[in-house]
């Protein structure tokens, strides 16, 4: 798979919608996901047409782990969480995507994973720039 | 994190008997989870108190994402799944394991994640001898 121009690929929608830009990295566009539940970020790599981990060479896979390593420091940093969950899924939104989620023992899902059980509570504006600020402090760190 | 030597490290008793074993790989224990509802590796890095991925050294997770692919790439070649599903969650059993499961639109859990889903199934002795021999020629070739 060849490394294409950046500007020919295309975050998916649902994606888009369900999830704020918080960085650009390297590799990946990496997202807040718009729900206070849990601190929820997503790495998207940009891969024109990457579904899975298989779908990255060995280089862009290795990158991916280290964004992936970064992206959980900084939650870390910032919400000191009981366990980090880290999750390429995909069944439903089929472009390749990566969750890197903070969990807490007191969170509406422990210790289950939190897909399918408490519908999103979105972020007001206050709360959004103060998370985004936060996270993007300690991404620089 | 100093690499111990290998004889110190033990595998999770809950893994131990949630598994059989598969491979014994550079950096992990291959396992196939006793679940005849999906085809289920576990890979466990043999790297002593590491419970996150951001426990591992930079090379080590190289090496695992090298495995994880590997593993991955086994399934594929073996089941032709609808989707791979790849998750380091570890709520519940600390020691660090990443699950790498072959998903169909036809499992019990699609297209939710497996856990929590459905109780596992476990093998009879004559499916299991041929599913770690197809799985073991995958791995191989």
């Amino acid at each position: 798979m060849k490394t294409p121009p950046a500007g020919d690929w295309q975050l998916h929608s649902q994606l888009a919608s369900d999830t704020h830009p918080l960085a650009q990295l390297r590799l990946c566009e990496l997202r807040l996901m718009d729900d206070t539940n849990y601190p929820w970020l997503i790495l998207v790599p940009r891969v024109i047409g990457a579904q899975e981990l298989v779908d990255l060479r060995g280089a862009e896979r290795h990158l991916l782990s280290d964004e992936i390593d970064h992206a959980a420091r900084a939650l870390r940093t910032v919400f000191r969480p009981r366990k980090l969950n880290v999750a390429a899924l995909g069944n439903i939104v089929p472009q390749l995507h990566v969750h890197v989620i903070a969990r807490f023992e007191d969170d509406p899902a422990w210790p289950a994973p939190v897909w399918g059980r408490v519908a999103a509570r979105p972020y007001t504006p206050e709360q959004l720039i103060d998370r985004i600020n936060r996270l993007q402090d300690a991404l620089r760190g």
